[in-house]
C-alpha cells in the first residue's frame, strides 16, 4: 500500500493499527494459497502426508479469521473511521471472510485426495487440473497483491484470469462426465474429483471477490454484479488497459 | 426486535435509519425466500414461466445489496455507532452477503430446472428434492425471524435444521449416483440435478451463517467454526434449550 496513506493519520497508533491488519490478512492470505497449493499437489500425487496437512491446518486459517475479524470490529469502535479509512477496514472484513471460505474449498480437495485412488489418477485429466491449480494459485497471489498495493488495474488483470479458469473448469467436467459414462463403477469416485474441481473453481471466484472490493477501495466504485468490461471503465476510467 | 433497543438512541433519525436497514434486509431476505421456493418448484414441476422468473428476478437481490451495503457504510461513517449498535450493523452487511449468494444458488437452480426433462424427472429423487427444498424454505424463514428478533434461542434451533438437510441431501445425491449408474447417456441431465441439489444445501449453510450473526449480535460472541454443541451453549448459557 502506498506509504502516503498511512501519514495522512495524526495518530501513529491508528497508522499502526490499518498497518497490523493489512500485515496480518497478507499472512492469511499466503496461508490459503499455500494450502490451496498443497492440497492440488495431494489431489494430482495423492500424497496422503500433504492431504492431511492440509485438512489439519485449516483451524489456523479460521482462527485469523475470527481474531482479525475482531480486530476490525475494535478499529471501527475505537477510531470510527472515516472515508478511506473506513472503506479500508470495510474491504479487509469482507476479505478475510473470502479467505476463510478459499480456506474451506482447499480443505475439501484435501479431502477428496485421499478417496481418489490411483487407477483414477492415471484416467482422469489430472494434468489440466494442475494447470487449473496453478492459475488459481496465480489469482490468489496477484489479488493479494493487488490488495497490499490497493492498486484497481492489478485487481481487474487478476480478475480477468478467471476466465482461463473456468474454461479448463468446463475441460475437466466434460472429460469427468466421459470418464463416468466409461466406467460407471468409479462413478462415486470420480464425483469426488468433481467436488474437487467445483470446489478449485470457487477458490477462484472468491479471489476475484477480493479484487473487487480493491477497485472498491480505490475508486469508491461497487463493481459486483456487473461485467468484466465494466468493470476496466470503473477501475481505470477508459475502459482501455 | 426489541422495541427497546430502538428507543436508547437519543437521535430518533438514527433509530429511524437502523429500522430502516432492519426492514430492508427482511425485504432482501423475503425475497431470497420466495425465490428458493420458486426455484425448488420450477425444479420439481418442470414449470418453464417459474424458472425463467427466477433467472431474471436476481437482479433485484444483487441491487438490494448493493445499495443496502452503501447505506450500512454510511451510517458507519455519519453515526459512528459502538457497542450493540456497531454489531448490529456488521450483522446486516455480513448477512447481506449471504443473501446475496443464496439469491445466486437459486438462480442456479431455476437454470438447471431448464435442463432437466420429463423422463429425468420421473426417475430422479424429486419428492426427496422438494421435501430438502421445504427444510430450505424454513430454515430462511427462521433465520431471518431470528435475525428481526435478535432471538438467540431461535438461531440455535434454525442452525440445527440443517442437520436434516445435509442428510437429505446425502440421500439425493446418492440416489442420483445411481441413476447416472443405471442410464450412462442420462449422466450429463442428472448432473445438472447433482449442481441443483448442491446449490440447495449451499442455501441452508448460508442461512446458518446468518444464524451465526445473531448470536453473535447477541451474546457478542463469535460462534463460527463451533460446533453446535458449543453454539447452544454460547447461546442458552448452559448448553440445553
Amino acid at each position: 500500500m502506498d506509504s502516503d496513506f498511512f501519514k495522512q493519520h495524526i495518530s501513529q497508533q491508528f497508522n499502526a493499527e490499518l498497518e497490523g491488519i493489512i500485515k496480518r490478512i497478507m499472512a492469511m492470505g499466503g496461508l490459503v494459497e499455500q494450502q490451496t497449493i498443497d492440497a492440488v499437489e495431494a489431489m494430482v500425487t495423492g500424497n496422503v502426508e500433504k492431504a492431511e496437512t492440509v485438512i489439519t491446518s485449516d483451524y489456523k486459517i479460521n482462527a485469523m479469521e475470527v481474531a482479525l475479524d475482531e480486530t476490525c470490529t475494535q478499529i471501527l469502535a475505537r477510531r470510527q473511521p472515516t472515508a478511506s479509512d473506513l472503506r479500508l477496514v470495510m474491504a479487509v472484513i469482507k476479505a478475510i471472510a473470502d479467505l476463510e471460505r478459499m480456506g474451506d474449498e482447499a480443505e475439501r480437495i484435501g479431502r477428496m485426495a485421499l478417496h481418489v485412488l490411483e487407477k483414477d489418477r492415471e484416467v482422469a485429466p489430472m494434468e489440466e487440473f494442475k494447470a487449473m491449480g496453478g492459475h488459481v494459485q496465480q489469482m490468489i497471489h496477484n489479488a493479494l497483491d493487488s490488495f497490499v498495493r490497493m492498486d484497481a488495474d492489478q485487481a481487474v488483470r487478476a480478475v480477468k484470469m478467471d476466465i482461463q479458469i473456468d474454461s479448463l473448469y468446463e475441460e475437466i467436467i466434460r472429460q469427468l462426465m466421459a470418464l463416468m459414462r466409461e466406467d460407471p463403477d468409479s462413478i462415486p469416485r470420480v464425483m469426488d474429483l468433481v467436488w474437487a474441481t467445483r470446489a478449485l473453481e470457487r477458490i477462484g471466484d472468491r479471489a476475484g471477490n477480493i479484487c473487487e472490493y480493491v477497485i472498491y477501495f480505490v475508486k469508491g466504485k461497487d463493481v459486483r454484479h456487473t461485467s468484466f468490461e465494466q468493470m476496466a471503465i470503473e477501475a481505470t476510467g477508459d475502459g482501455r488497459e
